[in-house]
């Protein structure tokens, strides 16, 4: 069985679930998946609703990672001009199996240039600022998440369980993400293009 | 407008969606509700899965509470016989408006002798082993979320979001409880008594 190293990067005022959300479904398959959270510095990282979170290593000292996940919140919208984190990224992406963002982390990908001719979704109600992040994605706005090759990036939050159960079923098998959801008593939506919050934020 | 504080008990090998489910929802309402991580010590806890946690301020410390959360996770079984926290949450729970837990959180309260003649629930697939903590209790399988006075307790991990809302909702109004959903994308499950689980276990 392979054991794959993930790459959470944190930064200041991250979004709590969206960290914390897909970490729960891939933690709990400790033989599949091994959790390292990354940020700049060593030390903690304040989330948007005040928990900090301890940096298992900074993104110099990351070692292999087989999948980045890269989560929204307040502080997306300064990441998104941080060079250091984007290259960093560029470099990483390029080796990563999966690379996966949660709400608008997928604006932090887009600045990085990354998701240019490629599809992706993001959080409805930000969904304005995002694509000025990245004018040569191709944006959807109506999606509980998008795969376009080793990317998946999802809509808003919660989206992001959903988003993270699907990159279980891909890459351990179906039966071992159904077992995941009802473990955690999650009613996983299973078709991405499920998405009543494009409609509420008057998106479609 | 009341700004209410909440207690988030922690402990070695807590469930991370237990706490930051419930946390997401209420810590995108800052003016409404203030987070506080607690643990015996200072210093950080490592959940379950992995990522570990900042305390924020000792039990001895904590302050005044409106609000008790206790998760569940590989380390409730350790705690239903630490008797220094036992003894905090009688003490606590007595001066708070709300208590609540997640999970197998349930079963810390239990025998803290706190559900005696309550209605309660649980995880479902630990249910047989959260009985055994409260023989007074009058658990209830087969339910999302169950509150009897100012006791919440919910089912497994996810199912602790869902509690969070309708707490919210209780506290803050309805209107205010929806608009959280749909900001974090979150399908809320608003009926107390969807539980496919307690079926998938076997419970009912």
């Amino acid at each position: 069985m392979v054991k794959r190293n993930i790459g959470v990067v944190l930064f200041d005022q991250f979004e709590l679930l969206d960290v914390f959300g897909p970490l729960e479904m891939f933690g709990v398959l400790p033989k599949s998946f091994e959790i390292h959270l990354l940020a700049e510095q060593p030390g903690t990282v304040a989330s948007t609703q005040g928990p900090r979170s301890v940096v298992d290593r900074t993104f110099a000292d990351a070692g292999s990672l087989d999948m980045l996940l890269i989560p929204g919140g307040r502080g997306a919208r300064n990441e998104v001009g941080n060079e250091f984190l984007l290259d960093w990224l560029r470099q990483r992406a390029e080796d990563a199996e999966v690379v996966a963002s949660v709400c608008t982390g997928s604006a932090v990908l887009a600045a990085a240039g990354l998701l240019n001719g490629r599809r992706a979704t993001s959080n409805k109600r930000s969904f304005e600022w995002v694509m000025t992040q990245g004018p040569e994605v191709l944006w959807v706005p109506e999606a509980r998440w998008v795969v376009d090759g080793k990317f998946h990036t999802s809509g808003g939050v919660a989206a992001g369980i959903d988003m993270a159960l699907e990159i279980i079923s891909d890459l351990e098998g179906e039966e071992v993400a159904v077992k995941v959801a009802e473990g955690t008593e999650y009613d996983w939506h299973r078709d991405a293009s499920w998405d009543p919050f494009a409609k509420l934020a008057g998106l479609v």
